[in-house]
């Protein structure tokens, strides 16, 4: 068994060299590669996929499953070797189910439909996408049809972000949270806006970028081990559970841009610095599910970043960076500035509040048309009726309604936004629980010491990388299913307190 | 045979692939890779290359190559598919005389020694890498056993850098060259050495790097297709024919250092970006050898570079970026200073008249050492007996002497070195050669134009990659043979015009 054991580990190490080589080619890509690098980096990238699609889908790794699975059945379930033996099987599951022609046709598929977006978007052409869009829809209703026995059509989109996840159990988290959102924006948004002009000043990005890397680093994200450059859109990518880089986007005349943007992606690059070493190589490291990596991203930009605690400690600081900006706002104003709540068009300029509701039009429109309940054609128009009636705003047109996310246009239909907001709901759930068993974390954090928050986090959720489901690991970190009451307690008491409720 | 062909295509690309994402892995290790991500890294780049490596020892790629051959022998020698064809042969045979696991225990070797080495140089310990170099040594000889029928036990090792080219011929055409080197250093080194002061003057980075990229833009070197890094060693990378990127290292206290640097390395990625962009993908797709690579990155760094025309147009340029440093300084001084020639210890430092009876020295010991000649016990007393003849100089110590280059600890003893010479020899007969086609190229290079010789290069150069031998192209372009004949007249003129000799 140790021989086979090893053997499998030493195919899953090729396996997971492939794919980090194409995640540096991917940041290359992003962010040095010069224009002329383009063709030829598609053509790398396409060819390392599949020769690591093709090494994991080999018959040999599903044998050397088969002869584990007794080995496995006599050790602990959440042992480190049967955890492997477990998510490898899983995810080879998975992958052999999907005929490799079908995953080459719908890449192939996307890569167009994402072009013809980048271009449909800023015209404002829906039409331009809507064969596209109709084909991503045909192909994520045969995608699902691979895994026969769902639920719902939707469940084996979802499973692979969220595995575990089931549309039904989404849609009644959702439903619950909607109820007690709906008017929690109603009674925040009767009230004045908060003025967030003072964030809006020029603030050079050099500064922007010093402040954000000192705040980072205060974290404990370490750039040993990591690094931040710039992208047009930001993002987290590893290459070893010790090679972890974040990238940011910075405007200058936006301050709140590139900070949160830090802090978020600072969240998840620390889950990823936290798997345990032993996993490298392995399906193991890497983070539970798309849900479960949101909330330490959220956990790190909201919980702390945008908590009052923490601006007690560096709103000082960022007056001494900015001192032309900022001498003259206090920091009730600041601190009101960040938080401000206001219905808006754009998921990704949402505030806490009334973002997950950007997210439940998404998941409920995605589920409408995979039930064939919802025509791609109808789709704007269910959109902008969608926003009027849940967020009581309308976009003038397509750029800022069904256009505005790549999610689409870039992936399949199903499964690609909830974990945004199930991210915030177990991230109010973690923090709450840290606290319970840490009582002295908001101190610390009103202090810029974050040392006990870390590593409480590094114990009970980063170091486990993918061993657990979002499920499992909510109920052994917490005792219990998640539940949305932490999330909307911590709402209510934090905006509570802002429009004094 | 079209489908075999495009068999052979296919493979190679994916073959290619692999190669270029190891050189991605390579270029972001160092330039921007956190300390952190070394151990993986190397793991990465060991499992790309043994995958790269299967496949093209890979018996299907042989058995293709030999359906072909009946194919390409009725083709021009010239045409692409048969060179292609005859490339890859050539490649494949070498690659498949030497076992794997050889391939395997060697570079597992070398990344120890160059470890031993790093250390050891700076605290001048010979003895630490005595038994390295002696394995290096024992590993070369098995190296060119691996290649029966030799004349001389080197030339399998110099086949790797300058395919062709024998021990023997080389060292005919060194004798010759050392025949009228050493007399010319003489009766220029009884000469008051040059006032190079000026270029030891304070020059900020920043600007130092701007200038230099103005000027390889005003050579042709294309910032769509390339870029320009740091590095602690500057080198020359490719990606693909359309991403072929340069690194520099810049001291402020030594002006020539970045910019010739940069000169002679975007001489190296200008070959790269001119081949024929019908080659990508395949063994065509990179330089000659060795040899050849370097004449084109001297080319643009002496003959060009160094030459007084260039400096007529840029030495006011460099006075307006530098004035401080520099508006004192006369044109004249200027081209004494960066022409100066002196008898030192160091290869990489020297001058363009005495930096050939570096590379001999060493070039004369490797045989030495792989004839069984010298022992490497004796290599340090070696290296300063041939420093003292050659160049009239003894090194303090083994620091600046026989540890002074990472060849023989990075790589085989044999063949490291020859290619500096051959490729200064041969960039004086591509220059000249070019010059007697366009006489125009002179007058344009004062004027800092330099379309006609970029023009010249590329369509009897750099477009042909791989496809023939250094002799073949050198007799294709020239007519002749390979010669020292213009190189000597190159430095007999333009020394003897600085010296006044």
């Amino acid at each position: 068994m140790e021989k086979k054991l090893q053997e499998l580990r030493g195919r899953l190490r090729e396996i997971s060299d492939l794919r980090s080589a194409t995640s540096v080619l991917y940041w290359d890509q992003t962010t040095y590669m010069p224009p002329g690098g383009a063709p030829a980096r598609a053509q790398q990238v396409a060819t390392l996929s599949r020769l690591a699609q093709e090494k994991f889908i080999d018959p040999a790794l599903g044998k050397l499953l088969d002869d584990l699975a007794g080995y496995e059945a006599e050790l602990p379930y959440d042992s480190d070797e049967a955890s492997l033996i477990r998510i490898t099987r899983r995810e080879y599951e998975r992958a052999t189910k999907v005929p490799p022609q079908f995953v080459a046709d719908f890449y192939g598929h996307v890569a167009e439909s994402y072009e013809v977006w980048a271009k449909a978007r800023p015209e404002n052409d829906f039409a331009a996408t809507f064969p596209y869009l109709q084909k991503t829809l045909d192909f994520s209703r045969q995608y699902a049809d691979f895994y026969p026995g769902y639920e719902h059509i939707a469940d084996p989109l979802i499973d692979d972000a969220d595995y575990g996840m089931k549309a039904e159990t989404v849609r009644q988290l959702f439903a619950q949270l909607r109820q007690q959102l709906v008017p929690l924006v109603q009674t925040i948004t009767d009230q004045p806006v908060a003025d967030d002009s003072c964030l809006r000043e020029f603030y050079p990005e050099e500064k922007q970028l010093a402040f954000g890397r000192q705040v980072i680093e205060d974290f404990g994200y370490d750039f040993n081990r990591g690094r931040q450059d710039k992208t047009p859109h930001p993002y987290m990518i590893g290459f070893s559970v010790n090679d972890v880089r974040i990238t940011t986007r910075v405007k200058e005349n936006k301050l709140d841009e590139a900070l949160f943007g830090t802090l978020h992606e600072s969240g998840h690059a620390m889950y990823q610095l936290g798997i345990n070493p032993d996993y490298e190589g392995t399906p193991l490291a890497r983070g539970v599910s798309s849900g479960v990596h949101e909330s330490q991203s959220r956990l790190w930009e909201n919980q702390v970043g945008r908590s009052r605690a923490f601006w007690d400690h560096y709103f000082p600081k960022l007056q001494e960076t900015f001192p032309d900006q900022l001498d003259r706002v206090s920091l009730d104003d600041f601190y009101r500035a960040i938080n401000k709540v206001q219905r808006s068009l754009i998921r990704t300029e949402s505030d806490e509040v009334t973002y997950n509701l950007h997210v439940m039009i998404r998941f409920d429109l995605e589920l409408a048309m995979l039930e064939g309940q919802l025509a791609i054609e109808d789709l704007p128009d269910a959109w902008h009726a969608r926003y009027e009636s849940d967020l009581g705003c309308r976009a003038p047109d397509d750029r800022d309604g069904v256009l505005q996310d790549m999610h689409w246009f870039d992936g399949f239909i199903g499964g690609a936004f909830q974990g945004y907001t199930l991210g915030n709901i177990m991230s109010a759930m973690f923090f709450d629980q840290a606290i319970s068993e840490c009582p002295q974390i908001p101190e610390e954090i009103g202090r810029g010491e974050f040392g006990t928050l870390h590593g409480w986090l590094k114990e009970n959720i980063y170091r486990h990388g993918r061993k657990f489901t979002a499920e499992e690991l909510v109920q052994r970190v917490t005792g219990g299913p998640i539940t949305i009451e932490p999330y909307m307690r911590y709402l209510r008491s934090k905006f509570g307190e802002l429009y004094s409720l």
